[in-house]
């Protein structure tokens, strides 16, 4: 199986309303609601390509025992792969986003709770199942912000405890989690050019892609919007490209490249390969109607049409 | 104990951001979580002014679970009246209302969900409840909109329900809802100054609140914003004004004029003692720092000094 794993759960809410006006009041003519974090984004996609896949992070409250139903729900209607919920329980309320869509224009508005404080002992808590998840584990996903209470550092620890069990393990955040967990030496890191840059203060891409392999990243995949994905790894470097713009939600887009890299890297794909996979999923994901899920159909017809040089 | 009734209870949640921008992503700096619905702002009021409460109407789902907790935390800190929780169990969870205020401004931008679809079966549940409270309550309030599925000629069930058992009965709803309800002969309604104009058609509030009397209404108290309240019953008519202008937050302003008046009722107050207090507790709301709380110096200093004539 795959772990993934997602410190800073949310339930995700979707309202939709004619159009927001700030100051006024709005009736919410539909809601959504769904598990999130990036890590259960990522999960979602690798049951969707046919991969056992684990869940581990936190949840909590109320808002965290609607969020575990919904994963059980979820898991219930896959006949094909296991989805396994391993989430650790915590006192605090898991966080709600709300995201806020104009239903005349499409446009988003989000609203973020900052989540609930983990206690030391929840920490302690959640690492010890990690160490057991992670055994098991043909490759590891790490993603997403902390929440308060989790030390800044804890993305090397998780780093170094896959390392030393011999599991790949990637790396997907921002700020100075990412700097302390590539310092750990993660097998990939997938930042966006805003959090490439923010790592190594460099804007140039083949720069700052180079700068965070020697900060110790051993493979560095930089997703580049719609030029898709640059790669810098031991094997090589490879771009990988859409055959043009898709319009749409960019939403999970990046959740759905993680699943794309690391599926690929448990088939043993090569490299060329892996990008191929995780742009075209990336891509569908931008097309689909339902923000973060991606449209098979698309994936397919694009699968065969990324340039990979 | 006073029983208030809240078909269309909510999970009200506050989020407090910088600014709303629409179409921006937005980190929420402070959440805040309140059992929500008409009825239970006026409970909550009665109960702050030493009478026994009890409320019902419907909560399910992990949010009812929410608010039930919120409203056993409240009752847990009474120790001089009791606050009990008589709500009917539905299956579909009890809708949100996320009130994002802006932190410069004070603004307030509202997003209510539509609320879970009570059946028919759910519905009998409520009237045998209802039935059976309301034989022990020396007052009821009808307050609020109606939930999907709630036949749209509830209140009138509810007010002659009330009526047979001889306990007075005062409705605060709109719409429809209202027209209905008051064709059953409630003790009391208390409209705002548009749903009066609503259900009578007039705009001039001393002809309107004659013809709202003429529906059915036995008393009909209008709120007029600023104005205060304009009462018309069989012992008189009042107009009741406070000393100037209030400035704040208008939330729940309603609510505790509800709860003025029923305690005054309940208490055998005459008329304009209950105006008095409810103008008072109306104001005092809206001068509160908390939305839908009372400021009790504001509302002791205000009961002295409100104009009945």
């Amino acid at each position: 199986m795959i772990l993934t794993v997602t410190l800073n759960t949310a339930l995700d809410i979707t309202y939709r309303v004619p159009a927001l006006t700030p100051h006024a009041s709005h009736r919410v003519t539909e809601v959504t609601e769904r598990p999130g974090g990036k890590g259960l984004n990522v999960a979602r996609v690798l049951a969707a390509l046919g991969h056992d896949v684990t869940v581990t992070g936190f949840a909590g409250g109320d808002t965290g025992a609607t969020l575990r139903a919904h994963l059980a729900g979820d898991a219930a209607r896959r006949t094909d792969t296991r989805l396994t919920d391993a989430l650790v329980p915590v006192a605090g309320p898991t966080r709600r986003t709300v995201a806020v869509v104009d239903s005349a224009s499409g446009d988003t508005t989000q609203l973020n709770e900052p989540g609930p404080t983990v206690t030391a002992d929840e920490w302690t808590a959640f690492l010890d199942t990690y160490e057991d998840l992670v055994r098991d584990a043909a490759a590891v996903a790490l993603c997403g912000s902390l929440p308060p209470g989790v030390p800044v550092g804890a993305y090397g620890l998780l780093v170094r405890a896959a390392r030393s069990a011999r599991v790949p393990v990637l790396l997907d955040t921002s700020g100075e989690p990412l700097r302390r967990g590539v310092a750990a030496r993660p097998d990939i890191v997938k930042p966006n050019a805003d959090e490439l840059a923010e790592l190594t203060g460099s804007h140039d891409p083949a720069q700052a892609t180079r700068d965070a392999r020697r900060r110790g990243a051993h493979s560095v995949v930089a997703s580049l919007g719609t030029e898709g994905l640059l790669a810098v790894t031991p094997d090589g470097s490879w771009q990988a490209a859409p055959p043009g713009p898709v319009r749409g939600n960019p939403t999970g887009a990046g959740d759905s490249a993680v699943a794309g890299l690391l599926s690929g890297l448990v088939e043993e794909l090569p490299w060329p390969g892996r990008l191929s996979r995780a742009v075209a999923l990336s891509a569908a994901t931008v097309a689909a109607p339902v923000a973060g899920e991606f449209d098979p159909p698309t994936y397919e017809d694009l699968l065969t049409r990324i340039a990979v040089t």
